[in-house]
């Protein structure tokens, strides 16, 4: 009994260190759970109908995106000016309303999240040391393919380790005091 | 010796309990201190350019309004569907930037906090229960007037309590299902 118990033990043990496959953000096959509360997370920044193309253009539809962090990751990127491994980023889209209640100009977040996406870090399963995902619903996700735009773009243009901290005004000020800017980054 | 450790051991308390004179939110003579740690808070939502009147217009400027709330009061708020004592929402005003980095369309925030107001619910101290503040930088301020038309309006047109919870979908979701609305409510 006594070694059973020790050896229950270390499972949980390696279950609450996030490492390996007992990772609790991952399914068994991989896939990604969606984080249930990052509406309690650190937000970084909204931002309303962005897009990089010369061409833009959303159908008509207006939406805003917000962008949250893990506090422990935000916590080590104040501290640093960039990310710790298991990181994940969260962007959140919401319709952007303009009639409603008393509001008759400009734009306000309504509705529930039309959209979910992470990106997270975590060298020890992703090349590259990122991936992303995207969720429909409480449903985990399968990684988007690291061939897809998104992973060239951000490496390409991310202000910080492949994350666009230059669209986020408080950590762009952090990275530019601790000189974490990538070499690539344009402003 | 004895009595005057006690006395100040009754100090300590009285101001950790966040109670009358001693609440480290004021000055001494009453003015609101501008919160340091409000990004780290929970993100209620964010808007562009809202404006309540007929004739809207920034003279040119765009902006983005983010909406905070202090943690514990988020925490009863999700309990309860309306807000505790001592509630602090914050709204923080950032530039709206279209041409940066690799973005083409849209907007994004950009650049320091441009303003920063408070909406503070403490009965103890003010008529009506809530007040408002602007502040200037890191300076502490003093109340707006209650007659400004900001009370009025928040009286009239808040969805919980005197708050434009109609304007913050996960909380708009709350309130309705605790059934917690005002009755002026109109969507």
């Amino acid at each position: 009994m006594r070694f059973r118990s020790a050896a229950i033990l270390l499972l949980v043990s390696a279950a609450a260190s996030g490492a390996g496959a007992d990772d609790p953000n991952y399914t068994q096959d991989g896939k990604l759970k969606p984080p249930a509360d990052y509406r309690e997370w650190i937000f970084l920044s909204s931002s309303l109908d962005m897009s990089y193309r010369k061409l833009g253009g959303l159908m008509g539809h207006s939406m805003f995106d917000n962008v949250f962090v893990d506090p422990s990751s935000y916590r080590e990127f104040v501290k640093t000016g960039t990310w710790p491994e298991k990181t994940r980023l969260v962007m959140e889209v919401r319709a952007a309303t303009e009639k409603g209640s008393i509001n008759e100009h400009g734009r306000f977040q309504s509705g529930d999240s039309m959209g979910l996406e992470v990106h997270i870090k975590d060298s020890a399963r992703f090349a590259g040391g990122w991936a992303f995902f995207a969720f429909n619903g409480s449903e985990p996700a399968v990684q988007i393919p690291s061939g897809a735009d998104c992973y060239s773009c951000h490496q390409q243009h991310g202000a910080v380790n492949t994350t666009f901290v230059q669209f986020y005004p408080t950590l762009l000020k952090i990275a530019t005091e601790k000189k974490t800017l990538s070499p690539n980054y344009h402003p």
